[in-house]
């Protein structure tokens, strides 16, 4: 087998030492480097202090070497001058930096005459590195090697860093040092925790062995992730034979509740089953408060499919808006069967779709009762088959009650969409 | 000044490292840490591995070192043993811990007699440490002392970590440095980027070195976060008062920017402020697609004020729902100021609400044009004194554009409540 390639992150910033921002960006990039088979062996976090960055800088031992953190314009972020010093280094202003900078504020509005120095000063940079351009900020990639060891440092703001991950740093690694090729699978279910999950493909977990596949169970508030792993070696189309045929076996094997591969979010999935056919969505929400809307509407153009919703609070929104007759929430009150479904019907009638989807429920923390504690949701999906509704009951806080009903919304609809088929 | 006592923290655990969990717990020790005076200087983390976790252990620096992870009951956890080695002494069984994990696997319904030897080995502990009991898990707490450093051991879960972090270690901790205090205050802004504000503060922040106070900017999307800390010393009064006296100085330089304090959050803020005033929300979103609705509901108990609102995502929900003529839709097209406005006044007219705002844009990334780029948004705020709007345009991702105006929206209603009053 080829040398392991092994790198090692350094987060710079106080604000991570005292818990004001959680590290989020470590584990993103150690999933990241993992896909293209490199190993990331620690995670160094630090403030925003020269002999802590040198430090770190300078005891370095793996092959990569990724430095986030601290290249803001403000006086404290004192990243890009340490890495100056410690590389033998000077700044100098990058005149393409300087104009993409400028060409961003002037998108974002602003007189070229009142951008700041303290902003354009974001494109000096140090003389002996390889720039990697940032889209999304004025804080640029470094890109330096010395002893065979590559360091590249990055912006701490996620969506910079992650931009600058994926088009310049994770191509060049892969093209510098060809690691072992990993073949991966992620397979996505909802509707089973994980030790149930786990129990019940038990028999087909038992036969990865034998095939040299490595399975990791990632489970996060309503989904298990199933990731699949094996080494390519020279065998790369035989790997990937192997870790296809055994995804094959698990969707025969729990087909119901599988949702999707990858990256794929449960919203995504449901959005391009409604693209395929040409059908629309809308939603009438109560405890879930507009969250369901926000997920669907998180996707980009989901506008194609999407009509609207509605949030439904009160009750008097629930009557007015949704139809819903006052004596049956007063027999039965809003959390209920005849008013989820009502809530389902009436939305998918008002705004005139092909489905529509009703949550009505206690979120909590507040508004438990014996007969419906904390947790209880209704949950309706109306289609051109009818309405049909479910009871679910999740344990913890408000955000995970939330959470949860979405997704298990989300899903009653997707079987519902294949169903009708 | 008494000399600092620092700490780091080395957390140890595979799964931090490729992203299946995030290390929080990292951030939690380091404020509980800051908040007794005692600064986190850094966090190590790396995998479950003898000769990793005998590096960290053997090059740790600072006075305290802060131990995570490792101590399951599954043989891949091995940090005990690796203790044991670097500390030079060897298990013992400790019958204290061994009856309290049989208590606890018998307080949940099982036999004594089926309890794992496994589980039991989580009662043989190093020889020469202070046993931190657990009450939440079976892992005790391990505290040792070498040259007049402390190692403290704990589980990895966070909420058993938690646990023997506040019985155990902090009154530990101080009882054993007698640590200076530190006084915090972080003050939130909103509505100006992080070098524009700096830029209207400089003065003030000048002035700051001179009082002993620091000054730290911590910014996430649309928000900057201004953090005050200075040592307490003997003249703990003092101190406070300096600290006050600049947060003073600041609100009447920046009154319009500042939103809050501490842990708040804008639509926290909102809140208190309508139910103080007995006063009702409702929302029109087109482009934020549900996202300020979930904001607002997530906080417990915003039903008081949070009446719902309607995601007019397809212009026939705008007409039918928000009483939009079809000819200001076609002459204006829905992102303008006169639909966003008749959003604004028709949702809050329809709910019979007190407040209302509205959004209306293009979050993108497809749908921009030369004249309504993507990331173009209008807002509008209705209440008792009649419907304002205003216009403004936010780069980045559609995650961020939505984002962005989400808060934007609600500092305007944040700041129209306030002009009411």
């Amino acid at each position: 087998m080829a040398q392991e390639i092994t790198a090692e992150i350094i987060s710079i910033g106080d604000e991570l030492l005292i818990g004001q921002t959680i590290n989020t960006n470590a584990g993103w990039m150690g999933e990241q480097l993992a896909l293209i088979g490199v190993r990331a062996k620690r995670v160094l976090t630090i403030g925003d202090d020269r002999t802590e960055i040198l430090d770190a800088l300078g005891s370095a031992t793996c092959d990569v070497v990724l430095i986030t953190g601290g290249l803001g314009p403000t006086k404290d972020d004192i990243t890009k001058h340490t890495l100056c010093e410690f590389f033998g280094t000077r700044l100098v202003r990058n005149k393409e930096v300087e104009a993409r900078i400028m060409a961003m504020f002037v998108r974002m509005g602003r007189d070229p005459r009142d951008i700041l120095p303290v902003n354009l000063a974001q494109a000096d940079l140090p003389e002996n590195c390889t720039v990697l351009p940032n889209e999304r900020g004025t804080a640029s990639g470094m890109w330096f090697e010395r002893d065979g060891r590559v360091y590249v440092s990055m912006p701490g703001v996620p969506y910079e860093m992650r931009s600058i991950m994926r088009t310049g740093v994770l191509p060049r690694l892969q093209e510098r040092f060809r690691p072992p090729t990993i073949i991966h699978r992620t397979i996505l279910t909802t509707g089973l925790g994980e030790s149930m999950l786990a129990k019940r493909i038990a028999d087909w977990e038992d036969s990865l062995a034998a095939e040299g596949i490595k399975l990791a169970y990632l489970p996060s508030p309503g989904i298990v992730k199933l990731r699949l792993s094996t080494y390519a070696e020279a065998d790369g189309p035989a790997a990937t034979e192997r870790v296809d045929r055994k995804a094959r076996e698990l969707s025969v094997l729990i087909p119901e509740l599988i949702y999707g591969e990858g990256e794929d979010r449960l919203q995504q999935v449901v959005g391009r089953l409604l693209k395929e056919r040409g059908q629309t969505l809308s939603l009438a929400e109560s405890c879930t408060g507009g969250y369901v809307s926000h997920l669907i509407t998180s996707i980009p153009g989901s506008s194609a499919y999407f009509t609207g919703g509605v949030v439904s609070y009160h009750n008097a929104v629930k009557m007015e808006e949704l139809g819903i007759p006052s004596d049956m929430l007063e027999l039965n009150g809003a959390v209920s069967q005849p008013v989820v479904e009502q809530m389902a019907s009436g939305v998918r009638t008002a705004l005139r779709t092909d489905w529509s989807v009703a949550y009505s429920g206690v979120a909590g923390p507040d508004g438990g009762t014996p007969e419906k504690p904390v947790g209880t949701v209704w949950i309706a999906v109306a289609g051109p088959d009818g309405v049909r509704s479910k009871l679910v009951n999740f344990p913890g806080t408000r955000d995970l009650v939330i959470e949860r009903s979405a997704l298990a919304g989300l899903n009653m609809l997707r079987k519902r969409i294949l169903e009708a088929q």
